[in-house]
């Protein structure tokens, strides 16, 4: 299992774009805890990363909308560090402080 | 030099927030490449990476807004993956894709 991060921006000028930042939203939490509003980080193995990454890009416009994938390995302990407020967003598992 | 992510949220629900939202902005592309709106990919030294931390606690306001590093070291070609538009952001590098 290896941490993953998830980062989008959707474009949500139209009615279009504000579904599917809804929709992108909705699969990640799916997949990982929610950090900041367009910041899932995600832990899980190749498998369910392929799986996320293949429901995402049929959701997102490519013209329009920008995904990134960050792979921070297995030995993720020490590489996340948080300053701030921490908001309640819907929890699926520990914070990584 | 190591590649070191940085994303934050800040409370825009004011003047005050949307004003620290500009001004983080503005310090984050010192020292590096905005590929998102909140989300900038920094190459440096832990010099510089103390410098910018200490200079984003003091703008942000640690109850209303959120600030995350993440290190991803030295050898980063193969740990980012980019899907879907690159928007023309204040390019100060190249980007990683």
């Amino acid at each position: 299992m290896v941490l993953i991060l998830i980062t989008y921006d959707v474009n949500t000028e139209t009615a279009e774009g504000r579904a599917r930042l809804r929709k992108v939203a909705k699969q990640c939490v799916n997949y990982g805890q929610r950090v900041q509003n367009s910041v899932f980080e995600c832990i899980m193995d190749s498998g369910k990363c392929r799986e996320v990454k293949h429901i995402l890009e049929q959701i997102i416009d490519e013209d329009k909308d920008s995904l990134r994938f960050y792979y921070l390995g297995n030995n993720y302990a020490n590489k996340v560090e948080h300053i701030g407020a921490k908001k309640s967003f819907d929890m699926e598992g520990p914070l990584i402080v």
